[in-house]
């Protein structure tokens, strides 16, 4: 494990909500009477199952609707991408009933495939939350499932949230269990926790037992979505989208007595061993219903990698302080976290796809056009003759001095000023989070030209008074084109 | 890695088809001129689009000729397991069109979810093909596929056989490259490789490009399915028919250019690394369309394990040797190679289908009941006092001198008398395969009860004439009740 992979762990944490320490000091399996490595499916099933949302604290209700308005846009914003496109063309001529919408569109399509377009609209931007600690994005997986299922089985929006609240906390523990390890190997944490987030929401939504609860984890573990190798192409997307289905699909296969392994999760050849070369179940089991995993998501302001962002954050204030402009920059030198490198070195990125995944296309883009929305990662921006000249002249250097919100940028100009400055918290990090306001505008961004007329702001209040919604489906009927 | 092992990687192939040895005397990547490890996926794929079935080997088309017989066998009879029935009742609800017949049934269902069922029903009863060098199910996640398409696209018999040769060349040289530090891992193989089979056949059939099939390889190598947790419940033969979807699903998405990495097998972070501890390049690449891995396949004669086979055989022949009853033994003992006891050591099982993973029930129900069909591994069987009861008098013992196809046996009767009996190749062993007329026996025995009339003979002719059909669709039509 290196260094930044130990920071990774505790990053961000130390005043977390609720107090809660989330750093980890062991990695092995744990074999305490408390919680033997054999019940840890079981335990967490039967929590999952007798989950109250009367006994969900009022501030993890209000993140639940910060993340479904944030998923909402994401999804909304993310509709009329080519990717979305091609997939609806590949697999509408196989769709069931119309039982369920693609958000953004006029398309409906049967549940299960609802939720995998959905899922995929969702991420293609890379504009979704992320749980800071394990870089899951939680809703990207529960959320389609659980909106897919409510138009086909209705639920109340107190019920729906309650739901989410419970798969973002299967996902996100499990994820806790086996990160870093499991992300360095190459899985596509998203993608291979996802499943058992949707199993867990969907199976609460139709009444699982905890047999079958255990059945349906099972399911999820046994269809793992998502290599890393795939960041930079369409599939990254697809891997949230097909673990939402893969989950959604477990839950209706073990809501009929489709058995599988009662111990899919800790067995010697179950998930966290086979997918995993260190586990620590206490993550799983450890104070279930006191401390809650979506209390810990973050909602990105600008739609690429996470560990890009404090250096946009620097880049366009610095060009907002100074007013400046891309002709008269020399150069900007990065002093940044390990991650950085790792996954956003791209340098020289073809396609808008790939591009997310370059740090130096990036801040190129940020300091010509002086904002960061989807349109900077467009295939026109990547060939953008401005963009690619100053796209060359950023340079960067890793510091392990850094912290992964952080970032120290010196841009140096034509005429030899120097400017420089330290981003000690990066805008959409723990400690400076987005807020209600900076969420509200991030959607109607997304969801302008998309939505028609008084839309969005119906959907954004919608989302705030969702725990008073009679019917969680008019959230889809209010999403779609 | 064990000496079982290693044995298992050279087993039975020193005078296999063609003279090829498959011993493997590294596990390391390939970085040859031939054949650099960056351009592994794309010569693969390469192969596959350019593969013409004018070249193929009449041995090779016969033998997939074989393959189909026994697949579709396995199908029918498997259709109307409690686990099919289950996964029916949850998925129709979703389900679209009305394109393609489960087997067995009357049931009719969209494309993809067709190839899910009749995945499904191949593989519950344990009864399918099996390439004895990895342990691979090839036609289970490959013909489901193909299946389904053949009836919604139409094409010829010959066609079909070649696309299933193709995607059968495809898993199983994909599953060489991996044998056996992947599997030892934990992961179900069949599951694993099997969406890279059935995309290459289902993108042979659609007529893809080679960077279609690129990214179609991509797509199925991001979907892996299966656990070995899962064996003995019902979950395990889900895996195959998720593979035969996963794949299938790929090859329509990658065939409207959704895209995907272009080194998904071989990259860093591509599947062969992520999902295993070893790999031998060579494996995929070398002689593509010189040998052909069909040639490898072989057809179980008992629904169960294929390492209990030898003791299954050994035991049926001493019992008819000497007119035995169950009533007359005091105890049989068995020395067996390694895998026996690491796969099918379950002493008490409760189900029917964990028993197909107990030598011990396997053992005594053969000796009870004087064959072993399906029946032996029933919920019933499981619980037969006169099973269980000789079930405890089975012994067993691990010789590494006993190869996998292997048993030695020896029945101490209640009079004192000692039988003994060594099988050197088990009845479907490379070295003793299945003949034409016992697979003609073993369909017969798996369609009696489930299909009406002349059906039977109907689809064993055509199985054996399929090369010559116009429409290779009329099998999935003879096959449906």
């Amino acid at each position: 494990m290196k260094k930044g992979e130990i920071d990774r762990r505790g990053f961000l944490r130390a005043s977390a909500i609720g107090g809660v320490s989330a750093s980890v000091s062991s990695a092995e399996p744990l074999q305490s009477a408390a919680a033997p490595a054999r019940d840890v499916t079981r335990h967490l099933a039967a929590w999952a199952v007798s989950s109250r949302k009367e006994d969900v604290p009022a501030a993890i209700r209000r993140e639940a609707l910060r993340t479904v308005l944030n998923w909402t846009g994401c999804a909304v914003g993310g509709s009329r991408h080519e990717t979305v496109e091609i997939a609806l063309r590949a697999l509408r001529p196989f769709s069931g009933p119309e039982q369920a919408s693609v958000l953004g569109r006029k398309d409906r399509l049967d549940v299960l495939n609802a939720s995998l377009l959905n899922g995929i609209s969702s991420h293609i931007f890379d504009f979704d939350d992320t749980d800071l600690r394990t870089i899951v994005h939680p809703a990207g997986p529960v959320a389609p499932a659980l909106l897919a299922l409510a138009e086909y089985r209705p639920i109340s929006g107190a019920d729906f949230l309650h739901a989410l609240i419970v798969g973002v906390e299967v996902e996100c523990r499990i994820a806790n269990a086996v990160y870093p390890q499991h992300y360095d190997i190459g899985w596509h944490i998203t993608g291979t926790v996802g499943p058992f987030g949707a199993a867990a929401a969907a199976g609460k939504v139709l009444g699982l037992s905890e047999q079958q609860m255990v059945w349906a984890l099972g399911l999820a573990a046994t269809q793992p979505v998502g290599l890393r190798e795939m960041f930079g192409t369409m599939t990254k997307s697809f891997h949230p989208g097909r673990a939402s289905q893969n989950g959604l699909m477990a839950a209706f296969l073990a809501g009929q007595n489709f058995t599988s392994s009662d111990q899919p999760i800790e067995a010697a050849r179950g998930w966290a061993n086979v997918l995993s070369t260190a586990r620590n179940y206490r993550e799983i089991t450890e104070k279930l219903g006191d401390r809650y995993q979506i209390a810990f998501n973050s909602y990105k302001p600008f739609p690429c990698g996470v560990v890009i962002h404090p250096a946009l954050d620097g880049v366009l204030q610095l060009r907002a302080e100074n007013h400046l402009t891309a002709g008269e920059i020399d150069r900007i030198e990065l002093r940044v976290h390990p991650l950085v490198l790792e996954l956003t070195g791209k340098k020289a990125p073809k396609t808008g796809l790939e591009s997310k995944f370059s740090v130096y296309h990036a801040v190129a883009a940020a300091m010509v056009y002086g904002r960061v929305g989807e349109p900077a990662f467009s295939d026109q921006a990547v060939r953008d003759a401005a963009v690619m000249a100053l796209r060359d002249r950023v340079g960067t250097t890793v510091d392990q001095a850094i912290g992964e919100d952080q970032v120290r940028i010196a841009i140096v100009l034509k005429d030899g000023r120097r400017l420089d400055k330290f981003i000690e918290h990066a805008i959409g990090s723990a400690r400076n989070p987005m807020t209600d306001g900076q969420l509200e505008a991030k959607f109607k961004s997304l969801a302008e030209g998309v939505l028609p007329g008084d839309r969005t702001s119906r959907l954004i209040d919608f989302c705030w008074n969702m725990e008073h919604a009679v019917d969680a489906a008019q959230l889809a009927r209010l999403a779609v084109a």
